[in-house]
């Protein structure tokens, strides 16, 4: 029996009080107003999430899931399929990026193998979850049966419970899966009603026919689920993948437990994107990493209104541009916490 | 005797074939092809300057310059100038943004007090200067007198020297003085012969119409330095501060000794750009941390051809800004060095 009903759970709220004194605070430090930019607003906002107008990112949560695609079989990836079970075994080597930058930033990092095309047993930190031998072909059928999608969507809740239960003060969700940038965005043209040229891009490698192609099969894709997309969850089910509906899961289980999620690249994003849809309010206890080199990550970023701190072209996944960024907020709870303020430190403020 | 020999000296070399390693390895990680982005960029610059495909800036190495100016007088600065002195205390403190950056990035933190218009004599970690009692009102002479140009550089080349005879791995040169955006939007303007309007800015919380003043100031001082201002040091000696000029000598020996500098933001580029006219490849030395809230410094970058990290829309100085981003270039180095290699790993690589 698949638990549903935790889907139906609102949102938490944030602390208004908690804001308000931290606000109060970053106007005190010993700096011109403003003078730390948007590590102030990261501070604030961690305050407000956190109800403490002393935020901490000390505890981290890395979570990656990882599924195969039916979808690979037309061709729309750089990669061979085998490279998604390769690339958890990496996990559990501690050689993948991801797995480096959990170790360099003292976070917990826990992979999630929902379901490969090739059955790839592996060990800690890996959980194997079986949910079938990746999804099928969406251009054929949908990517997933019910059940495959909420068990999905609860392992990204059980995730979440989780890390909230190894006391969590901030939750990543990574990806990986060898031909998962088609399925994001064709589930994010059918969320947003935009043109395919705007969200498929070169992903992993493609070239501009590669891309030329992927459009196409999304397009096909998109026609033939046209009259059942309306609805974000049956255009997960249709388009997703097992590892995008355990982010969504995931996302929203954040949401409902006020746990705050720094959101990864493009991928990631369309499973924000798909939450924000479900969930009123959700985007509250986003915050969002980086912008992606993956073209479509910006029309998704417009799309949840959202300003990614960093830049920096990268577009690997893993949640990797996500714990690139924990130590500015890392920072941004230091430079909040610990600076002098003007009261303290007699300093003469401004004219 | 005021050394002026090391001025000529020439620049230290990148090493060619620490760059080509690391760029080999760099496509030999696991990973799509330029996946980490700028990540990648970073490392190996880094293992070009230091010579060695392991690159590494465990050991980093903070200075904060702090000097009056005499140009206060005109009235072109938010805060009044007492500030400066008083955030020197904080500095001893550790209540400033930048010692609470130090101690978070375990780096190194010293601060010079080249000359306040107040005398305060500071205990560790300041190191007192006696260079003046803050530099002249450039409206009506000369910033420094030639004896006290020469003794600011000479304090930036000590603070390099110390900094590499301790292993440093990374340079950050702050600086903190009220009035020294436009001493700094002065200099530009003479070394780039362009508008003051592209460069004077609201610095540390100006209005418009204290923008304008500041503009017109500015104007007044090229005005009567405009017959001395083609070779850069005398620009600097006329428009410049004590520590602008302190860090100028430090970007300078950095560059000689082949030591990396991060530069932080507006004040920080304006000597990196006066290092670039005096010194032929100094800027191979340069990393730039961050794009400042502060207009002008858009066309600073643009002059030196330097794309920043970050743009967080920070504008403090003291080093702030250089020191956000260095938990960046440790990642870098830690996934450029940690990560598995396809051969390693055995994932099958691009189609």
């Amino acid at each position: 029996m698949i638990e549903t009903a935790w889907l139906f759970e609102t949102v938490a709220k944030l602390d208004d009080a908690a804001r308000l004194a931290a606000e109060t605070r970053q106007l005190d430090l010993i700096k011109p107003r403003g003078a730390l930019g948007r590590l102030e607003e990261i501070a604030v906002r961690l305050s407000a999430m956190q109800g403490n107008k002393h935020p901490c990112v000390d505890k981290v949560y890395i979570v990656v899931f990882v599924g195969d695609h039916g979808v690979v079989a037309e061709g729309i990836s750089a990669f061979p399929q085998s490279v998604t079970g390769e690339m958890l075994k990496n996990f559990v080597g501690g050689g993948a990026a991801i797995s480096v930058l959990a170790q360099e930033l003292n976070a917990e990092l826990e992979v999630f193998n929902l379901g490969l095309v090739k059955n790839t047993e592996c060990s800690d930190p890996v959980v194997n979850c079986n949910l079938g031998p990746g999804t099928a072909n969406f251009c054929q059928a949908p990517a997933m049966c019910e059940d495959q999608l909420f068990a999905a969507l609860n392992v990204g809740r059980r995730a979440v419970e989780n890390a909230r239960l190894n006391g969590a003060h901030l939750f990543i969700g990574g990806e990986m899966g060898i031909g998962n940038t088609t399925s994001a965005a064709a589930l994010a043209c059918a969320l947003l009603n935009s043109p395919t040229e705007q969200l498929a891009g070169p992903g992993t490698g493609l070239d501009r026919q590669g891309v030329a192609r992927k459009c196409n099969i999304i397009n096909r894709a998109l026609d033939l689920h046209r009259q059942y997309l309306k609805l974000p969850l049956e255009a997960l089910r249709r388009l997703g993948g097992f590892e995008i509906a355990a982010l969504v899961g995931s996302y929203m289980r954040c949401a409902q437990l006020g746990l705050p999620v720094l959101i990864d690249g493009f991928i990631s994003s369309v499973a924000a994107l798909t939450v924000t849809q479900l969930c009123l309010n959700s985007s509250n206890w986003f915050l969002l990493s980086h912008r992606s080199a993956e073209p479509g990550h910006t029309v998704v970023l417009d799309a949840i209104n959202a300003q990614p701190l960093l830049n920096l072209g990268m577009c690997l996944g893993e949640g990797s541009g996500a714990a690139t960024t924990v130590p500015l907020l890392r920072l941004a709870c230091a430079l909040h916490n610990k600076m002098a303020t003007f009261s303290e430190a007699c300093v003469t403020g401004q004219n």
